[in-house]
Order: structure tokens, then sequence, then C-alpha cells
């Protein structure tokens, strides 16, 4: 099918679609009600009103080449059972939570829409205690349920088949968006004629548009006591790229709920649509020309492991590889969910915990520019738009090596039937030609030793698309018991549009509140932060927080040739603003978790540290309203003492909240935090001035950083690892088509 | 052989060895001359003097897996003659230039050691010009010769043949210690009869004995007028790794020309020999149980690449790669040296420049205690010990992975000849399953595409072992134009003894300098900065140095609802003193080097950014003896007019230099740099508080900076790289053994 052709017909086909499934799960029945019914569309919303995914209870079948391999993932979502207290909701469990919901009111009274509905995790002391051989502890679900009479929180037990807690959401603040709500929200405008009417005005094809669902933040009372979305739409004419062909200055203020156009805004209609050229990036639509260059040079190369990786995925969730074992599993909110985290101890041959819980809690991406069309992008991704739900199957070869493994995710939709999310995180041990630890004697001292590792890691990887952007992030896993924590950045430009086609166009002293990218485009500056929530639990779940500031000693006169020296001087956190932390350069600490009651061999405590790299720091005013919701980023690290409703930094209802329950607020209880069960919250932090290598995709950007042992082990813990030797490695020749 | 025999028997030859050797090369014959002559020394010494190294023209055969392969380095040494105008000298220009030297006054009159024997580069405008098909300029060889008169510094014609400039050395300073220098010294004091009493009253056997020089820094004019060193011992007793056993608070201050011991200090007696116990690392040597728990559990895995590497290498020296090509070559001060930089431009289809020159250029390692046997450990790895003559043969499939090639590094020896230093520098592509680019589209716009690009780079590595250190260096070039600079830290800890053996003996106000790491032990706390000199010549010569200022600016009341935002100002630099960068997460900035008289498109300027990751900042008094040497790491960037004479950060004569020819005293006289020849310093820099886990040997430890495109290409250059595809991937089966 031609390409243009294509996308219309998919756009026609989903605009009915989706009209019928804002019908269907909607609390507030759309005004403008132009449904078509047919057969097949009825059928697929027996199942759930999200009819966009393919991938239901009969994933696509694996690639060949990860048919008959021991360590398949189960995929047989239909009859799963769980097998760990921490093993996310299966489809029956999915299943049997909405028929509880369904009959208890005010859910079996009016029209609702699920917006959360996962595991409620049993207490962390019972998952601590609990051994395989025993029975699972009582399996709830937590939901989160809107309805005309707003939100509620609920918890639902499964052996005792009914809801044992409901709470109301809050006043202000609203549930993580569902994937409904978003889709709907992309085709309400079009019941409005002013808006049509705008889109032709602007000489632009209806069928050519495609819309974007832009979270509103929050900035004054205007806003509240209704979801409100913010619609700004693009062409897709002569390219699938349309982020690249922004209609700039048009903005639809829509309630979600109801789908009404509350109102439009339609300022800068002197601002050409930019053009198509140069925007594509789909290979297959590529001028040929374009990558033959790169095809002739590069001759394939790939990660092999013909024996096969060497960890194994127990009863779906438990990754065990290497020194390592931890429960792994795909949340909706969060994307990766890493749980349990234990390692093998060398010297004492027992397995030791690290951290109970580590997960992307919360992201934040605020654009620096303040006018019209602009100023509300200020995204949290989390916890508006759902971190997990927007990640992505996976592409196999492309976005993890051939000797990964996979893990679909089960979610549940608006209605709160279960769909599959095939592909979603990938699994692989990475062998990248580095260097575990290495030492070869020199000519000075004559010994001929030369003693080398190679380095092999465990990445866990899932790939995020919130809309225009993409978030790969990583969990590694190093034998010596260093954990890196990296998210990569890379997909496409939020752009702007601009009458100017080049430089020498702009006045001087105008801000341009980014880069030209290309003929009248602009690529905003933005920042992006990702606190990631890291419950450790080093050997147990009582820890401090020690900060070994290196500072500066002078010596005293007479005392050495030497004026000054560096020295460490631990201070361990009594309270949480004690572990408010802003990085400085020449005020340089490490940041150890240390358990209180056990010390080394040596007598050292032991520990592992938070080790930042490269990161940024927001500079925005906190009492903006946008700095205000992501307060979390007002320090890089923080220190709380674990409270199970206190794992999202930006607050449990985040749209259009007002900051009022962010990771800041709880820290400024100032709680003691000494030999306690801790949380480190970590935020990454990205400042993405773009240019024109960004156009019209960008080369990804990564940053990380690492949760190492710190006097954790006795001594180092891959003394024994082997080195390579000739024999033990894989025997290939190159593809016949190669 | 038995081990404690077999480093006995190699200590009594290498003994006997070295003080033969110290004298045939050294200017002053060591007072007590007790040498051995047999035949096969004296046939070793005809050819250089430094007899511990076995790799001579000709080195050992490359594996089976190397024969046949087309990208094999030319190995010939012998016979190979230069092809391009920074090829390196070769052998036969080694011996030619000392031929020439041989018969020039001083050298020809008075004993010499040759420090620096080099390739003079040609100007760079004759290189910038030179095309293939013409001759090379003139072959010079640039010479730093050491005689009675002290040190000369020599430009020898090769084709006049004849020496055509000599300046004498400065007055303070010396040059980079020959490797004979180091050997020689660590043996000198056993010629000591109170050196050998003391050891003796230390209850150490002589035989165990094993030294290590350690430069003096530079510390008051009683330190000036002779070359000195320090010498520490440890024992070798029952352990390859005898770092971990040193003979504390005893240190010899030695005159390196004569070999005369001038002072031993012997202060801390009481401390005890910490015992030999959990030091070894050697795998041959491991405890069994220690690592068939790593055995069974990784199974093998490997980079494959069958139909062999992408790049080549032609006439030994030029890397091509992808859209890449430079110049590569063997350094014996830097180490890797790379210069000539182009990418292809997808764009215009032509090669474009981007750096001219890329190198190590000095390392400055403070270590943080102001006692007596350790205040002067403030290490200058590359002017005092020659960060490339320390770079060992790399350990093919553990120090590179299988599909790399290897280049052997052409030095000259002390006496002026010759020696081939195999396999010092490897190029591999890596493919670490890595994303280049994607993009997925999400059920929001229901556009069914996820376009995935695997990331393959191309790494230049080598590993330098100074003394217990070893410094791995990698330069990864991306095929999207950026080029990541990585220094990983491995190798084995510089250790102090006490008489502690547990944390709970430690008075509370007692600073130990450092951490416990084992019964004895301790870990000293340092500092490593590796400052890199990278004459960028982005699309020609003539660049500018702009600092991309990001600051908050705030609306005004009314203006917009946001309170604030980020902007982008831009200041180029004009002179110097406008370029000494402190890194401030803060004030944020990006650094960028662009062509003033060029820009793309769109009007922008043309340019490549330094981008920082993780680093250190030196805390030292400025005032601080060590500091004043190491001034080059006062700022984390710099920026110079390309001067030919500024190449070493710290200076040409490093050793016992008092920092009056730092970067830091060029960059004081404030020369203009806009639309200049410019010069960009960056500076890595890491604090090291040792922990347990670095005994016996600790696991790398990296940190990097990228220079990365901004601006230089009009759009992604890597938009038609292809993606994988399963037919084209590697046929591989598991070896029978493994």
């Amino acid at each position: 099918m031609e390409g243009k052709t294509f996308l219309r017909s998919l756009c026609l086909i989903s605009s009915g679609f989706l009209l019928l499934l804002v019908f269907r799960s909607s609390p507030n029945f759309p005004s403008s009600n132009n449904t078509t019914t047919t057969k097949n569309l009825l059928d697929c919303s027996l199942n759930s009103p999200w009819c966009t995914s393919k991938n239901r209870f009969q994933p696509k079948p694996k690639p060949d080449y990860l048919q008959n391999h021991p360590n398949l993932i189960i995929t047989n979502h239909e009859t799963r059972i769980p097998t760990h207290p921490l093993d996310p909701l299966t489809v029956q469990e999915i299943k049997k939570t909405r028929s509880i919901l369904l009959s208890y009111p005010p859910i079996s009274t009016s029209p609702f829409t699920v917006h959360t509905l996962v595991l409620e995790e049993p207490d962390k002391h019972l998952v601590l205690n609990w051994v395989k051989t025993e029975p699972l502890p009582p399996r709830q679900a937590s939901a989160i349920i809107l309805t005309n009479d707003g939100s509620h929180v609920l918890t639902i037990d499964l052996d005792l088949n009914r809801v044992i807690r409901s709470v109301p959401g809050p006043v202000s603040g609203y549930p993580m968006m569902t994937i409904e709500d978003m889709t709907s929200a992309t085709w309400a405008p079009l019941s409005d004629v002013n808006f049509n009417r705008t889109i032709l005005a602007r000489g632009i094809d209806l069928v050519d548009l495609a819309c974007l669902p832009i979270s509103t933040g929050w900035f004054g009372k205007k806003e509240e006591k209704r979801r409100l979305i913010k619609i700004q739409c693009y062409s897709m004419q002569d390219t699938a790229n349309f982020y690249m062909r922004p209609i700039e200055g048009l903005t639809v203020l829509l309630d979600m709920d109801t789908k009404e156009v509350v109102e439009i805004s339609d300022n800068r209609s002197d601002i050409p649509l930019p053009k198509s050229a140069n925007t594509e990036y789909r290979y297959s639509r590529l001028n040929k020309n374009t990558h033959t260059y790169f095809k002739k040079l590069v001759n394939p190369i790939s990660i092999e492991q013909p024996k096969g990786p060497s960890f194994t995925i127990d009863d779906g969730h438990v990754v065990n590889w290497a020194n390592w074992v931890f429960h792994l599993k795909p949340d909706p909110r969060a994307g990766v969910v890493i749980s349990r985290v234990v390692i093998h101890d060398p010297d004492s041959g027992t397995a030791r915990n690290v951290m109970y819980k580590g997960l992307t809690s919360e992201l934040f991406v605020p654009y620096m520019d303040p006018t019209d069309a602009w100023y509300f992008k200020t995204y949290m991704d989390a916890g508006e738009y759902g971190f997990g739900l927007q990640a992505m199957p996976l592409d196999p070869l492309n976005d993890c090596p051939r000797n990964a493994r996979y893990m679909d995710g089960v979610f549940a939709a608006a209605d709160g039937m279960p769909f599959v999310r095939s592909n979603m995180i990938c699994v692989f041990e990475r062998y990248a030609g580095d260097i575990s630890w290495r030492h070869a004697e020199s000519p000075i001292t004559g010994l001929e030793i030369r003693e080398v590792r190679p380095k092999v890691t465990l990445v866990v990887r899932m790939a995020a698309s919130v809309a225009n952007y993409d978030y790969i992030v990583d969990w590694e896993f190093q034998t010596d018991g260093l954990i890196r924590v990296k998210v990569g950045l890379s997909g496409i430009l939020m752009v702007k549009g601009t009458s100017y086609d080049n430089m020498n166009q702009v006045p001087k002293e105008e801000d341009l509140y980014g880069t030209l990218l290309s003929e009248n485009v602009i690529g905003v500056i933005h920042d992006h932060y990702i606190t990631f929530y890291l419950d450790m639990d080093v050997d147990g779940s009582n820890n401090s927080f020690v900060k070994v500031n290196l500072v500066r000693e002078d010596t005293s006169p007479g005392e050495s040739p030497r004026r000054s020296y560096l020295k460490a001087h631990r201070h361990v956190a009594k309270t949480e603003k004690d572990a408010q932390i802003q990085f400085k350069l020449y005020d340089p600490s490490e940041f150890h978790v240390i358990n209180p009651s056990k010390e080394t061999r040596l007598g050292n405590p032991v520990g592992y540290k938070v080790v930042p790299a490269g990161t940024a720091a927001s500079l925005l005013d906190h009492k903006d309203p946008p700095q205000a919701r992501g307060a979390f980023t007002n320090n890089q690290i923080w220190v709380t003492p674990y409270n199970r409703s206190e794992q999202w930094a930006g607050g449990l209802f985040v749209y259009q909240s007002q900051g009022e329950d962010t990771l800041a607020v709880w820290s400024e209880k100032d709680r003691p935090i000494e030999n306690k069960d801790i949380v480190l919250w970590y935020t990454l932090g990205f400042h993405h001035v773009p240019c024109q290598e960004d156009f019209p995709i960008m080369p990804t950007v990564s940053s990380s950083f690492d949760i190492k042992p710190v006097n954790f082990f006795e001594s180092n813990p891959v003394l024994g690892i082997p080195p390579n030797v000739e024999n033990d490695l894989p025997v290939c020749k190159a593809a016949a088509s190669a």
C-alpha cells in the first residue's frame, strides 16, 4: 500500500474505533456522538476498549531463533499463575478483579474508567520472610478508578473476593491518563466545527492531521475541578514524521471527560507549516543513496553466545545470573521494577540483600519557552502518561542484541480488561570488549605478569515512547557488585514552527528559545529529569545514609613539605534534611548507604554508595508552578524513611496536581533516617539545547549513575573470574547473505 | 618452576642484567661496580641496554586467528619505511638518528642517555597540504639527551644526515626517565650496605625484595641540581602482589645518575609487614574454589564479526572506518596519538576536518597523606614515567575482544637503539547492544512504526601500567560524529602499612589518610587527573571557543503563566582567560569549538562541543608545590592558541620541575584565541577513596568525556544506517571445548 493512502486509511479506521471507545469507556458520554458500529469493532470491544493493540493474549509467535530455547519466557498469559509474592497480576487475576469491581458501588452503578490496576504488593516483611516452598501471601490488587464521583483508590483482595479498602482520591490532582484518554483526546477536536474550520484555514487537509495530547500541568485556579488536556496538531502529509510539521500556535483546550472543546487558541497562522522534505526516517522510505554509504562499510557484528545465555528467568520473573538474583516485572507506571536484589558473597558463600526495590519514579521535562503555545509543556511522563504504558514492544536485533530474552507486560485497559504488551522488557548479557580488572607488570619490576579479565554484564532494558521522545532505560548488573542505571534519550524532538528559514533573518535581540534545526523549525531548549526510587536494603532493612565529604586540610607550618591534602569526613545523616544533597564539584562527597549494625572483618561499615556521573540540575524558580510540581528535582539526592505510600516522587495523583504531594513535601517533615529502613532517591538530569544533528531524529544521548559496593565485600568479589581463552569462544562463519 | 624459586631466579638474573646496563648506559658510572659479564648478556647489550624486553624486531608470532587476516598490521619493523608525514620513526630511522648523534658532540665525547627519540612532526601546514601521491616532507627526529653537561633538545634531519638544532634543557626540570633509569634505580640501593642492613633488620630476605622508583616531585631548593628519586620497597615473599606488602616508612633517596644513596629514612620499623594471605591475583595461582563459582555460571560470549572488521589500517597507521579516517600512532610519552581526524559528511559527500591532534598530555596523581614517607607521592605519569613506555603488550581476547587488530610501538631505548613494544595498541569495532537512534510510535498516534538502529563504534585502546596502577585509555569513534575519550583505572593500589588490623583499634581522632583494606594495610586517598590535548580543527584550523551559558530568565509579571525558563547565552572567548573553565552544576554551559567562517545551510556556526561527564576537581592549595607543578588541573577546560612547543600540560621537562612551564603559566599570557588555530585542554578527574573491594586488585573504574558535533552536520548524519536483520548476522556454534 502506498504510504499516504495507508496512513489515511489507518487514521480513518482509528478515528471510528476511538470514538466508539470513548462512548464505551468514558464516564461522561461525549456530546456529539457519531459512532459507527460494525461487527468486528464490537468483537474487539468485548475484550477491551483499546483496540489499537494487536497483542492480546496470543502474542505474535517469537522469531525462530528464540523458539526452542530453554530460557524462553512463559508466554501463555491466559493460564499463568503467580509464583512469587511480587509477581504482577495475571490475566486471570485482572479479570477477577474486574468482576469484583463490577459489583462494587459506585463502579457497579456508574460509568467508570480504570486508571491503574496492579498488584498491591504484600507488606515488605511478608515478602522478605516468604520462602519458595510456602504459599504466597494473600494476593491483592490496587486500583485507581475514575467515576462520576471522582477518583477512588481501592484495594481488592482476590482470595476474599472483595474490595477491602476504598479511599476517595484527593481534591486536586487526577490519576494517570489511560491510553484511551490520550487517543480519544487527540481525535475529539475533530467533532468541533470551529476546530475543523481552523485547520482548513491553515490549508491542511483533515486526513493529514495528527494530534498529540499534551498534559496541561497546573497554572492556577481556573484550571481546577475538571480534567483538562491540550491538543496540538501536525501535518502528516508526505511524512510519517509529523512531529517536524507543527501547526504552530494552535492549541485546543479540551475537557478530557466530556471531550468538550473548552477553548481554541489560534495565534500564529502567519507561521508556515514546515516542509516534509528530509523529515522521513523509516529505512524503507529513505532514498537508497543515503544508506548505501554505511551499508557497504560496516560488516555484520554481533554479540554471540551459542551455548545460550547464562541467566535463567525462573517462574517468569526471577532473574538468576552469575552472582545476582532479582525479581523483575513490568509496571504500567514505572516501566521496569527491580525487586529483592540479592548478590552472592564469595567469602561467606551467602546471598546478601542489596536493594529491596528500584524503579523509575517520575520524570520531569520542562520546555524553556514561556509563550502561549509552549509554557505548559512541562511533562511528568510517569504520573501523567504511564512510563510503562508507553513502553512499546522492543525490536529484536536492534533494540537488544541477538542473545536477548524478552518479557511481556500484562496490564489492564480502561475497561479493566487485561491486555498484553509483548516484548516490553529485554534481558541480555553484554560483552562490550571492556575490562573487569587488569594488571600487567611493567619493565620496572621485570615480573612477567599480565592478568586481564573481560567484563560481562547483565542488562535489563525497556524503551518508552512518550509520543515523540524515546527513553531507553537500562539496569546493568556487573559481577563486581555494581549496578549501573542508564537512561538514553532518542526519538524525535518536540519542535516549534517559525517564519524564519535562516539565522540571518533573526533580529539580534530576538530569543528563539532554541535552535533553528531546519527551515521554519526550531528545536526548543528543554530539560529532562528522571528520578529513581531506590529502596536500599544493605544486608537488611535498617540502614543509614552517610555523606563522606572530601575536605581540604591545610598542614601546619613545618608539619610537612606539603601544604594541603584531602581528608574524608563522615557525616551520618540523622534526619531527612541532612540528606537533601546538591552536588558540588568543589565540595565533593561520596554518598553511602550503610548498615550500621554490620561491619566487615576489619571493622568498616558495610555499604553501597551512589556514584553520580554527568548530570544536570533544574534552575527554575522554585515558586514557578511547574517546578513546584517537579520539586523532587530540587536536589539530586534525597533520603526518606520507607513509607508504603511514598513511591511516586511527584505524588500518586500527578495530573494537574499542584505539587502538594511530592518528595520535596515529604522530605520537609524531616523524619529520622538513621538506622531506619530508608529509601534513596536519585535524579538524573539533562539540559538539551537541540542542534541540527537532532533533525529529523536524535542520535541517542545517555547518562547514568552507579550503585556500587563500598566495603560491602571483604575484598574484590570478582578475583576468581576466569580469563577468556580461544578454545572456549564461539566458532562462527558469515551468513550466506551477509 | 615453583613460584617463589622462579621469582628469586628472575630477580637475581635481572639484578645482574641491570647492574650491567647501568654500567653501559649511565652517564656516570656507578661507584661500586660488581658486574657479571657473560656472552649472552653481552649479545643482548649489543642491541639495547634494555634487556628485559623480549620484543625486539621479531615480535612473537601473532596467534593463529590473527594470522591470515587481510587487516594484519605490518610487523616487519626492520624493513618498514614511513608513508605518512606523521608516521613514527621506524627502526631504520631510529638507528640512523643514533648514528648521526654518535658523531655529534658532546654525545660523541661523553656518556649519554637518550630520554626521548621521536618524530619531529613537520609543520602543521605541511601535513595539512600533503597529499598521498607526493613525497613526504623532510623526515626529522626530535631527541632529548642527557649528558654530563645536562640535557639537550636536538632536532636531527634524516635527509641532511645532521643535527640541525640543539638547545640546552632548562635549569630546573629533567627529562622523562628512561626505563633503564627506573629499573636500575630500583636495584641501586642493594649496593649500599646500610640499606641491606635495614632490610635485614626488618626481617626481610634480600631475595624477596621488590623496590619501586618513585618520582620525588619538587619540594624546595635542597632537591635541586641533581636527578633524585625515592625508592620504596616491598616483600614479594609468597606473592606476586608485592604492592600489598610495603616495608612501611623506609625511603631511600637516590641520585639517579650516580646511583648513590643520598639518604635512608627508616622511621616506622614498628609497623609489621602485612601478610601475603589473599594478595594473589594470578588465575593460575588462585585457589580453584574461588573461581569455580564464576566459571560455571557465565557461558562463553564474544563479539563476532566473521566477515572481518570493517576498518583498514592503511600503510600501518591510517585508520579508515565507516565515515572516519585518522592517523594513529604509539608515542612513548603520550601513549596513543590520534591525528588528522576527518569525517565523511553524507550531505556534501566531502571529508571534513574535526581534530588535528589528540593525545594524553599529562597525568597528575597526588596522594593525600602529608607524612614523611608519603607526601611526595604526586605522580605525573606521562612526563616522569612515559605513559606510552609503560603501555605493555595487550592481552588478546581479554584486553581487547577477539575481532581486535593490534599495532606495535617502535621506541628508542636509553642507548638510542630501537625496540619494539608489540601489541601496544588495539583497534576494534564494538557492538555492545546499544542503540544509535530509535523511535517507536505509541498507541497515542496509532502509527505502526518502530525504527531502531544498532550502535557500532570503533575503539582505539591502550593500557599503561605505571608500576601498580593500570590506566586503560579508549578513543571511541561513533558514526554519528561523536568521539568518546574514556579512561579506566584498574591495577593495584599503592598502600600504606599500619600497625592496626581492625578499625576498633584506631583512636577516634586519628587520621588514617585512607581506608583499612586488609590487616595492616591502608589504601591511601588519592586523586587522578588526566589532561588531554585536543587540537581541534573544525572545518579548518581557525576556530573560536564559545561558552553557551544556560541562564535562568525570569518572566515579567503578566507575561506568562511561567515564572522562569532557561535561555542560552553565547559568549565567544576573546583571550585565554575567557576560556579558563571550572564546571558548575548550577551555572551550566556547553563548550563549543566553532569555525567562525563556516555556517550551516540555516546559518548556525558549524562546531563541535566538549561534553563533560563525571569528573573531579583538584582542591589542593594552589601554592602547594605539587599543585603548582600540576597547575594544569586548576581548571577543567583551557583553550590556548596553537603553539608547537606547548603540547605537554606539565611542561616538556616535568621531572623535578617547579611548575614554571605548565599550561597554567602559558594561559596566563592571555593571548587572543578568537578565530585562531586553537587547542582545547580537557582534564578528567577522579577522587579515589579506596574500599575493601579494591583489595588485592581493583575492579575498573571509568570516566569519560565526549567531543560531539553541534550544528557541524546539516542533519543527523546516521539517518541512513541500516537495521540489523537476522539473515546478515553470523552463524555460530559453541566451541567443542566450551
